[in-house]
């Protein structure tokens, strides 16, 4: 019989490259920005127990503050949640893999982890279930990672290059690369070897302890103490403040994949898979009771208020969104962070 | 002795080019564009009686929904107005310069008008003053309009070519050009005989109504009768309806300016002189705590709440205004009327 599955949800992501409408009371993961439900939703639904993966209810790891929120979005759409574990503070991906693994190993020792980000759209789930089901024996042993096949050489994002075939559609991972330049995701595109690296993993906790153990024990220390220290109330499990600030923050690729030999990469997953990392992931349009485009092309507005008048522009974003306006070129739109780090030096806590 | 002069301020325009900020509400004479005060406090302050013109306190025409507004700015600047004309329609130039004809012939016979837009700005409202006590001799016969000297070949305003000099820097009108294509705009600016035509026109009342009586008759007897049966209440000299809707259309410099042989021309203004006509004219700038702009340059910003964000764009207006928000670039902001006329074909009477 094939091992249960956990997913651990990561929701810790403040979405800032899409402010104004991500806020941090309200960060991307649960707007509905790819359809009438929030991609924490679409999320939910992706990993909800059904027959055609062993997948056991979800657990999510998140900040308190939006704990209501994920409850009542996870209501909505009838997704009954496992918990939620809250960060005291963000520590990035390599100290929530290092709690999750502690958590399944704790709670569910029998189960693998399926650690995945809140904040990405699938357009075919059931594909989804079927490459992580498929992948399950290779993690008994191996970290496994999902890969995305290019359709474009994008440079915004890391990429796993596969090493030899272990099983159908898993490999061995011959390195995980960086961001790469123009030149180079063009080759990566052409050359078949190199998938986009989902952030998405499949694990036995076990494994993963020993990994992060190995490569990065002091995060593993802190992020497990943390967890041992928890306060439990409900469906929340608070992790001890004092440890985790305590620890180091780094993501569990850089932490762990880039240095294990005990990587595999499962994929390409063709599965419509989107990150809607920034505007630029939106596609044009604008509601046509709250926008009027004079001579605009391939413009992407949104208002929930105030009328937008647009004349003469071409590939531009103009979001308006609560207290603030925002007014980008769709290919400026990853640079929105830096107006959100000039509204954080001005200690704007009230437009973040 | 010098006749007195009857400044006749015209209000009644509705600034559609600089919406959102210019609603029908409080159109942009009213707004404070080029500093504390609207450019209709600055006009009052530009004709209110003084040492260096003979001016009589001035009246003014416009709609009776913005009395309550000319009152209150007034009132703020100190000037006292003699009286407000209401218009129940808007009739265009000519039927407001012979309203203020006959109104001017009725309570001060001696005196000549002075008929100005209320939405204009002059740096140098004393060498303006000037300019126009120099004009009063040559009044007494002819309708002198007032010529600005060219700075760049606008071809948004129509020119007034000069002929003969009749006195200093008062010459009898060659012709009037209507706006000219950008080659032609070129040789005026080289030439030096053409100006700027400002609309500003000093006038004897009796000229005047002789002038459109002879070309164009219904005009005139419309609109002196809508001032004969007029309804006066306190300051407000509100027209008869039924005859001024009947009254044609028209603009003075259509209607008698171009035909009529007693024109002149005095000039040119070097006062400083700008019509603040479209957003384009609009100093670039952005309000310290409403905005952060990254990357971009020469954009006007205004805001009256939100905070705007831009990135990455040249020569920009964003104008978050009420319920509405306006992206254009500078020099396509002529159009904003395009966005006007589609809210007004979508009976949007809210964002207008």
């Amino acid at each position: 019989m094939s091992r249960p599955i956990q997913p651990v949800i990561l929701s810790g992501g403040a979405g800032t490259r899409l402010w104004p409408l991500s806020r941090a009371a309200r960060p991307k993961q649960f707007l509905p920005l790819a359809g009438s439900r929030s991609l924490f939703q679409e999320t939910l639904l992706r990993v909800k127990p059904g027959a055609d993966a062993p997948f056991l209810p979800p657990m999510v790891i998140g900040a308190e503050l939006h704990a209501g929120l994920m409850r009542e979005q996870a209501r909505d759409v009838r997704v009954a949640l496992a918990g939620i574990i809250c960060e005291p503070c963000p520590r990035n991906t390599a100290a929530a893999a290092a709690v999750a693994a502690a958590c399944v190993a704790a709670t569910n020792p029998p189960a693998l982890a399926l650690l995945l980000p809140a904040d990405h759209h699938v357009d075919d789930p059931r594909a989804f279930r079927a490459a992580v089901a498929g992948a399950a024996p290779a993690a008994a042993q191996l970290i496994v990672a999902f890969g995305i096949r290019p359709d474009r050489p994008h440079t915004g994002f890391g990429y796993i290059e596969r090493g030899v075939e272990l099983a159908p559609a898993v490999y061995r991972v011959a390195a995980f690369r960086e961001k790469p330049a123009p030149e180079v995701a063009e080759r990566y595109l052409e050359g078949g070897l190199h998938y986009w690296n989902a952030g998405i993993l499949l694990f036995d906790p076990k494994v993963m302890l020993d990994e992060i153990s190995q490569f990065a024990p002091e995060i593993v220390g802190r992020a497990v103490s943390a967890f041992s220290k928890a306060m439990v109330s409900e469906d929340l499990t608070i992790l001890d403040a004092r440890e985790f600030e305590a620890c180091p923050s780094d993501s569990i690729d850089y932490a762990v994949m880039e240095k294990t030999s005990r990587a595999a990469v499962a994929g390409p997953l063709d599965v419509g898979w989107s990150d809607i990392g920034s505007w630029a992931a939106i596609p044009a349009g604008a509601p046509a009771d709250r926008a009027v485009a004079v001579d605009a092309r391939n413009c992407t507005i949104m208002s929930d208020g105030p009328l937008v008048g647009v004349i003469g522009l071409n590939d531009l974003v103009v979001i308006a969104s609560g207290d603030a306006v925002l007014v980008a070129p769709r290919d400026r739109s990853e640079d929105v962070k830096r107006i959100v780090d000039e509204l954080k030096a001005r200690r704007r806590k009230d437009l973040l």
